[in-house]
């Protein structure tokens, strides 16, 4: 009973393949590397005033107020496709002939894209009218990545032990990011907390590229042995290096944007 | 021989049908609802000052009371109750005849009141008096609370797979409350985090009668099946909506009071 | 071989009666109870500056240098006497003819006496000259609690489920009272915080003599079924109660010192 | 299958010996001594100003450059070391022949030291030029705290009982170390916390050496039985003991510093 249970929520069409792994982590890619240039701005600008050309506050708060656009959009976007892929659910929740839930992943896809949404939504109010505290921003993403966590966590039920591991290992960014961003809410503005986030954020999204390759190797690459204890070991040690590499990220785009700044400071 | 003790305390009569589940989900909805309205006028009142006829801080001040108030008559009532329903307990603890604990459910569940029942008192004292520090009124809601997710977590013992599930995510809104409010120590008067708790209260409400919906169908609809992974990942689900839904109500009442303040700022 | 293990520290002859758990819960309940004297009146004395006689900040800092001695001399008591009462290890730490670890329990309590110790000397130091920072008295009181409930995890392996689930239960006194004096290194002197520590001190205090009640009855009354999972729900509840009632002391106690000095403050 | 992995990853050359718990245990005692020799001078430096010649904040700041620089050479020479030991890795990942993972211990052991590494390097950028805000120092140690702990906990499988405890318990110094690192970034300078991961740090070494002396006993001493529960209790209590050493060390350093503090200020 339980394999027929399984085969019917194992194997989404959407996510279970090397593309639905590699689209949410680019998402995650690119608001990290967004991030890693706008807070080392934002700092730089905040330390030489005389140098800063846009970085006005005000210029921030219109920037958050785009991203706030653009998550939702997205969040949209993504709600919509898994719903309206050709074998999504169409807004069917539930079976009644053959008796049994209707694509439970993509709703739960669906369901983690909300509340991305709801994040984006509040970002567009906070930022644009003055009718909402601005920390709420931070306490609704907190909430979205918590939820995407805690969504997660269910997931991994009756899967091979390697494909447990290398999720389990993304809920150590998913989570250490909700963390992160909820202490932001009482230390707003806190450099230090802005480059974990952003480093959590590029880490779950070289992770996702990583667990496709892993999983769904693309082109006729070897299976990786599911069962194999060292793969598990070297896959817990990768995870750390994708961790440095994000750090690399970040001082590179920290260097290039404090560079920028002497010179512009030089200049004028 | 576990059989038969879970027969002595699994099957109360008070709490184990849907409108055992329905009584208290109702109290926290009206707590949700009622801060959902509250923390918004109280945010929009501090910002301006002229709009705000009745919101001075001794306003507030005796709602806290009158809160404090209400809450301590329900917990009374809910104590009352528990004991001397037809077959509550009639504080009697242990049965000599039988010798065995005598309702423990009822007890536990009057446990859990009594709490919030100091809770209140704390409040009205605090509120009330000028003697006890305000704090003092947080920290005991923030007890009660934990209080409840403590004897919860000694609930669930012996119990199907399904009822199992549905009452840890109920966990998690309670102890996300618990937490939070004791935040609120620190951080008094944070309308983030009074949202959050809010937000959390609706949650816990509104989940407690899904619970009842889904272990007690009311109406004679099907029995869900209890043992069935599909309906554990749909109902993992269902809370993250009964979430995003709780954000809903806050986000309409917040709308709401915000334009009334508008419009009348515009008049005065 | 478990149960000949088992034999040789299950055990001892100090702890494992009635006396043991009911002396370091008198120690808990008496230093509980002179918190709940001591930091309502330190308040009180802050509020109403002119009624305050003796309660000068030099006052309280040499009644904490006070408690610190009592606290280093009880803790060189108890690590004396668990040394050498009749059946201790007499510092004999390994019994080289049999060939397994002396009196383990006994060292163990010695041990968790002995960070209390270390608590007692930086009190003296911190609040007897001025080379210390204050803040370490908390700290080092935080790190004797975690400490204590450190060794207490490890007491309980191989016990009857019901000797565990209380020992259990007073674990969580004991690390959120650890937890909660962390917190006052950084919000030191908030009455909450220390209103906190005192119900969890008056908490462990009663447990400790319930524990002894419940594993060791006294007077020939009936052991309690090890097994039934009944008494454990019965227990639990039951923890909360002595938690309620800790507040109601503290309540009691914190009303007498208010009234004592509203009568003060009315007559000078 | 599983013993043969075993085989594979159990029994690396470099670390599994005494000298490979000795070789970190010494650096952690090192980098521990001298914590607590200078966060006590630094806090009397702070104290009283005119006694205090080098002391000004340039030179603390000079001294955490110097640091980062020692911090940056060890970890690159235990990278080094880690990959070029006789049966290193030589920088090979991938057995090709014989399809295994090569050496996963000693990539394992570098992985940590490169976090140490970049923690080396931030302090050296932090400390030594003024375009990285200061606090991401400690934020960078604690992050790579963390990643050793993290590391550890997948060191651990399927070694003996008495094997794993002697880590797991190495492993609360760790997390302990990261977490009070980590609220350094928002109470930076507090003596206290430094006081903390100063002790952590010691205990840290010392217990290397601990574990060395245990699984690896030098000079012929007789083999510690890995299943006897007893030597797990000991194990815990000494660990404990270790700790109050620490405390000790630091304690005497702490007395030689303000002792020299009181004669230079009689003095000058």
């Amino acid at each position: 009973v339980t394999n027929d249970n399984n085969r019917k929520y194992r194997l989404p069409k959407t996510m279970g393949n090397f593309k639905g792994h590699a689209l949410p982590g680019s998402f995650f890619l690119l608001f990290g590397l967004w991030w890693s240039v706008k807070y080392p701005l934002k700092y730089a600008c905040r330390k030489n005033k005389n140098a800063c050309y846009l970085g006005s506050r005000a210029g921030f708060q219109r920037l958050e107020f785009v991203e706030g656009i653009i998550k939702a959009v997205f969040a949209l976007i993504g709600m919509v496709a898994e719903q309206f892929v050709p074998d999504g659910p169409h807004l069917k929740l539930y079976n009644y002939e053959e008796k049994h839930w209707d694509h439970l992943m993509n709703w739960q896809h669906a369901t983690m894209y909300l509340f991305y949404g709801i994040s984006g939504l509040v970002d567009i109010v906070a930022h644009g009218t003055n009718t909402l505290p601005v920390a709420m921003d931070r306490m609704m993403l907190s909430l979205a990545v918590f939820i995407e966590g805690f969504l997660f966590c269910y997931h991994l039920h009756g899967r091979a032990m390697l494909d447990v591991h290398v999720h389990q290992l993304l809920l150590f960014a998913i989570f250490g990011a909700a963390v992160c961003i909820f202490l932001e809410v009482f230390f707003r503005g806190s450099i230090v907390l802005e480059m974990l986030r952003t480093s959590l954020c590029i880490l779950q999204g070289s992770w996702f590229w990583q667990i496709g390759f892993v999983l769904y190797p693309p082109n006729g690459s070897p299976e990786w042995n599911q069962t194999d204890h060292t793969n598990m070991m070297f896959l817990t040690m990768c995870y750390c290096w994708h961790y440095a590499f994000a750090f690399l990220i970040l001082a590179v785009n920290y260097t290039i944007v404090s560079c920028l700044f002497s010179l512009a400071g030089a200049l004028s």
